[in-house]
């Protein structure tokens, strides 16, 4: 049985900042690699993995983000491990699967059946290269949500992203849809590039990879993307740099310490 | 257990062309809801009918194309069934995952994992948007091969793609790379636009979308992408158009039939 969803992301996420003041996107990129040999000998170790770090952080969780790719290098016991993560996410706290998709027509329906009707996700994370309609089935349900990729956090985003001002076009492009449904992907190890992407979407909700392992500055991420404390229009996700900062048995521990102290760092952060 | 692959996806490709006299990519979008009735009842719906297809087509076959979307759209059991499929296919024929995915380091290596390692396929499909950092890890093993979406074949290529020349940068980058494991995903109903994409890039393989149900025009593709008749650098996706054509008990019979047909309409039309 899918997870069900009553609520939009748009209201989930409004939510969770108003009750818990927290814009901590927790990143699940949980490598079966890289997981804490305690859990290794689990029937499905990913899922074991991320229901510890789950109950440890959900406190401190304006959202949850699982990377698709993880879960598929574990094969069909990884799909079932995202399932039943999804699942394992308390219903008012948003689902974001990033998986960047980006097809057309009923392929894209494929998709949006996969992560938001059969695993019961709230959001996903789109590649908006095909162009409209790679959003259209998204949208079709005014409760889902989906980031477009408008500028990555990677070194390469120079190839194409930021040669020639797409980048820009594509956040021009955005600000055509209803802030509710869509949202963009801004990494944060593009400091002096973040103002210029908010000036452009000055309401959209920004997903903001990079903080942390990347390389990304949270003091400049704020001054440049937050314009009121009311109402907020950012989530930060950091991956690694929570899940992964301990490796032994304490991990869930530690990684409840390292949300908390993300969730203060940005709510004393902001003005 | 995966597949095994002792070959490389160009070496297969050129291959299958000597010695079948084929360029037909046979798409697998096989969408549960899709399936006839005579399948819906066995254990794996989507296998049974992959497997008969498979069998049906083979001989025609360049290559088999499965999309992502439409195994993960029936979950667990979806993926088992892409598994099984990639499985069925014969060595000597590629299989190209058509998941379009782009993404970046220890991500992208999971879907290298999940899609090379895991599942045995010879090629994928990516979305180059994120830049070179997308192809690196595909590119570790030789073997591997992938086709990046240079110019799609549905109406919104127009919003991003066409406009301001992005194709043609695309094409442009990737002409940078080995031809032996990167070529371009070309769209057929732009027909306008394929000789400029074959004139920049004048050797790598065109993966063409978009002939029959999507409308492209079988004629204006061969002239304008086929530079040589003894050096094929085309392969020729039909989906629906091979293996919905019928959806009686004789849907197997149905594809072998309308594969053999594209593969001489092909073969007979390279000048």
């Amino acid at each position: 049985m899918a997870r069900i969803r009553s609520k939009s992301f748009w209201s989930k996420y409004q939510e969770r900042y108003r009750k818990h003041n927290t814009l901590v996107c927790i990143g699940l990129d949980s490598d079966w690699m890289e997981l804490p040999a305690c859990v290794r000998s689990d029937h499905n170790p990913i899922f074991t993995f991320n229901k510890a770090i789950i109950e440890a952080t959900a406190e401190y969780a304006a959202a949850y983000k699982p990377n698709l790719a993880f879960y598929l290098a574990a094969g069909v016991k990884g799909l079932e491990a995202l399932k039943l993560t999804v699942e394992a996410v308390p219903t008012e706290i948003p689902v974001i699967i990033d998986c960047k998709v980006g097809d057309i027509g009923n392929t894209m329906m494929g998709y949006v059946t996969a992560f938001f009707d059969e695993m019961g996700a709230d959001a996903i994370t789109v590649n908006p290269l095909m162009g409209v309609d790679v959003l259209k089935p998204v949208l079709q349900d005014e409760k889902n949500f989906c980031f477009a990729l408008a500028l990555t956090s990677n070194p390469s985003a120079q190839d194409f992203l930021l040669k020639s001002g797409l980048s820009t076009e594509i956040a021009a492009w955005l600000k055509g849809f209803n802030k509710k449904q869509v949202g963009a992907v801004v990494g944060a190890t593009h400091a002096g590039h973040l103002k210029e992407m908010r000036n452009l979407l000055p309401e959209q909700v920004f997903l903001i990879p990079g903080v942390g392992a990347q390389g990304g500055d949270l003091r400049a991420v704020l001054a440049n993307t937050v314009t009121s404390k009311n109402e907020p229009n950012i989530v930060v996700n950091s991956s690694r740099g929570i899940i992964f900062k301990d490796k032994t048995e304490s991990f869930a521990e530690k990684a409840g310490e390292e949300a908390r102290l993300l969730r203060n760092a940005i709510r004393d952060g902001l003005i």
